[in-house]
């Protein structure tokens, strides 16, 4: 059975502008590796209606899941809930759920539910809800959808409340090895050997730590005997190399 | 006159598996944000050559000028240069000039060009090259296509080496002001003040430090004029909210 796929749709001007570093991105992506969810591609568009209603149709049709970051939230900018309701079709809706959350905190603290508190209420119609401990909003899933907050700490919560929500696959192994040699060096070897495994993929990753100019070579695949092999003959293979 | 537009595709696998942090997307939109070129999109995908030639392909259409970074190198994993050469329909050849550096090296410290390395010398036909001062070998231009190296340092110069070649626009200013107010408290004159201000692009981004809650207005505009008005009436509305 193949692995489900995904893809992340990151909604922001501020990564956009260099403003602000994606961290959100490599958190979804190291959970999903655990997961055996393979993340096929991330895209990265502007707060802008017509962007987010075309990505999110082209990719929510091409992918088990769609992870999308940022736009929650009771300011004008935040338009993700909406967009998503219009790629979907779908009636954008007061949520009773989350309405109650508003008026128990907003009650509790003495202060009124404002138009701009409300909006943070709206969903596409049907949608579930991602519970976070960090903030009041909950995130929400539409369909294959599932939309997170742009704050890392609160995207991470939100993602955790996703989990149990996704079929898993087979997790892809991966195993390494670091040589003080430069990728031109091995690099023929290393091609015949992703010949020989052509169920393993193989990458090649240059460093350079204090001035030493070094290779990191990582196999991975979900065929965990095949890897083993390959990575025993790598390491042999490496062995040549070490001084 | 429009400003021109661009986009980025990282080309990593290292990316969408979690393991590396691409901070070259952050380094490009900073660098082009200053020479008034608006960037709309950043896409990272796997180093598959269908998806880089169908994703060159869709996006040097759409927009002025296209970075890649990634996937340069001696390696079977790099497969950038080869993937351009097919979207744009090229020969995919040895240029003489990115040979004639690697002999003169290979040569210097007494060692062969083995096809690994050679390699490196080749390019979609006819492409400029951009040469960089950390490695040896330089990233190269296809039509609007500039293709850098993955590795932060080796792509930062590249970059540099890539301004002389890029059209500039009216660069977006920006101005912001940071408040100890909840979003939910400012997203109503917000919100009145960017329906007045079409031609100011109008974020908000909520921060936690040391435990406070505050908002981070940012407005951005080529129209430096209507820009400091806008900011001037975003002041005295801040000022409502300062205790």
């Amino acid at each position: 059975m193949k692995n489900p796929s995904a893809a992340i749709i990151v909604i922001g001007n501020e990564i956009l502008s260099g403003r602000t570093l994606d961290l959100n991105s490599q958190e979804i992506a190291t959970t999903l590796i655990k997961l055996g969810i393979n993340l096929i591609e991330i895209r990265t568009i502007a707060d802008n209606q017509n962007m987010i209603v075309k990505t999110v149709q082209e990719l929510s049709t091409n992918y088990s899941y769609i992870f999308t970051t940022g736009g929650i939230g009771p300011t004008h900018d935040d338009i993700t809930a909406e967009s998503i309701a219009i790629a979907f079709n779908l009636p954008y809706i007061l949520n009773q759920q989350i309405y109650d959350i508003l008026q128990n905190y907003y009650t509790q603290i003495g202060e009124k539910i404002t138009p701009a508190r409300k909006k943070m209420a709206y969903t596409p119609k049907s949608a579930k809800l991602l519970y976070n401990n960090v903030s009041l909003i909950p995130g929400f899933v539409t369909n294959n959808v599932f939309s997170l907050a742009g704050i890392p700490q609160v995207m991470k919560s939100m993602l955790t409340s996703a989990i149990p929500m996704l079929k898993t696959g087979k997790v892809i192994k991966s195993k390494s090895i670091k040589i003080i040699v430069r990728e031109s060096q091995i690099a023929e070897p290393f091609k015949n050997l992703q010949r020989k495994y052509n169920n393993v993929d193989m990458g090649s990753y240059p460093f350079t730590e204090n001035g030493i100019h070094g290779t990191t070579l990582l196999l991975r695949s979900t065929d965990y005997t095949t890897l083993n092999s390959a990575f025993e003959e790598l390491n042999k293979i490496c062995q040549k190399y070490i001084l």
